[in-house]
């Protein structure tokens, strides 16, 4: 096994600090999304870096928090084959029909049977915390902002904080 | 599959940002648990609303930091029959009798058998960031703070840091 | 089942909160790594702390962001054993030779073959945020931050953001 990292090469890329001297700023948007899909993901990216962009911040962070449980946010590529994949792990990690407590009604009162939902979105998260970098959220070349809907149709609420100087 | 975003109605409500003239702050606090079994979850929600009230932020982050490798830290909804779901899944995704080499004394000078709860702790992780708005930990209506036991009993803690304005 | 916290003692002990005079600064460095190996898994906690030194900065967040999606960071114990179990449970968890539409040329034109890289990504996340305390990164006894490769080899670039007083 090669998990050593006396093999590793390092280089790095210093950048200036930005100036000490600005002020530290918050910035905060609700952003809302209906959606239309039992299971559906969505790509968020240019909303965020919309919010970004108005925030007037050009270096700190970007807080992603989704409102609900049974549903999470994370980073991949948006491409359908993968996406279709995403689902498809999803489904086999955690089964819709699985002997859920929480959809027996002996042990329950949650009458929409979402026991999946939520132990999807315990896996994925439902916050996501990103680097700013000059205006702009920072993300590499394959990789976009998707929230997932694990039970919807429903309403869906994030809030938006972007935070530094 | 219906994973684009064309379909999405989006709404955004502007909130106003905090004064920019607000000094940034920092509050920090330990807090240790003394756990009972050996996978336990334990609802931290009004323990870390305290210390966000006791920070004086009002705007900014939450973060939570488990020092273990065998625990976690995530939301979801508090309720008896999920939380029974929780430990199922955990226990389905990981098996606590598989052939793993942490558990082997050939490989392993580790004696408490316990390559499951280091591998519970790395899916859910063990740090988690949240906003805070208005004094509170922002949280959705289902939405709980879960500190997870996977290989107790054991004295365990938690750094908390807010910061912001 | 043991959920509840009626029965888990705390204590508290409390950090005299930073001056709050002190300006807030940003500190960020991009990090480079060749990998050699299809899964690799790296130990990066010390190039981390390096960082953390570097930027002056006493009190705060460090934020780490791969920026790549068929990678991962996360915190587990370094010990060679557990390493192997981190590689089984994935390969478990996420077959390599799944049915996969992202490897299929009938629906994507990815010729990597790397859906399971994908996912796997995913599940661990490729974003990790921090704490900073004493001018090092907070981790318990047992933590380091690891960075897993799961498509190399290839180079691999993590931007590391600094922020705090």
């Amino acid at each position: 096994m090669n998990s050593h990292n006396e093999a590793i090469a390092e280089t790095a890329a210093e950048v200036p600090p930005a100036a000490p001297s600005s002020p530290f700023k918050i910035f905060h948007r609700v952003v809302d999304w209906i959606t239309s899909d039992r299971l559906q993901l969505i790509n968020i990216t240019d909303r965020i870096n919309d919010i970004v962009r108005k925030s007037g911040i050009r270096d700190g962070i970007v807080h992603l928090q989704s409102l609900h449980t049974t549903t999470a946010v994370f980073l991949n590529e948006w491409q359908d084959a993968l996406l279709a994949d995403v689902r498809a792990i999803l489904e086999e990690l955690v089964r819709r029909e699985g002997n859920w407590r929480h959809n027996d009604p002996q042990y329950s009162d949650c009458e929409r049977q979402n026991a999946d939902s939520h132990l999807r979105g315990m896996l994925l998260g439902q916050a996501l915390c990103l680097q700013v970098r000059n205006s702009a959220v920072l993300l590499g070349t394959w990789q976009s902002i998707i929230l997932a809907e694990f039970d919807g149709p429903r309403s869906r609420t994030m809030s938006v904080q972007v935070s530094g100087i």
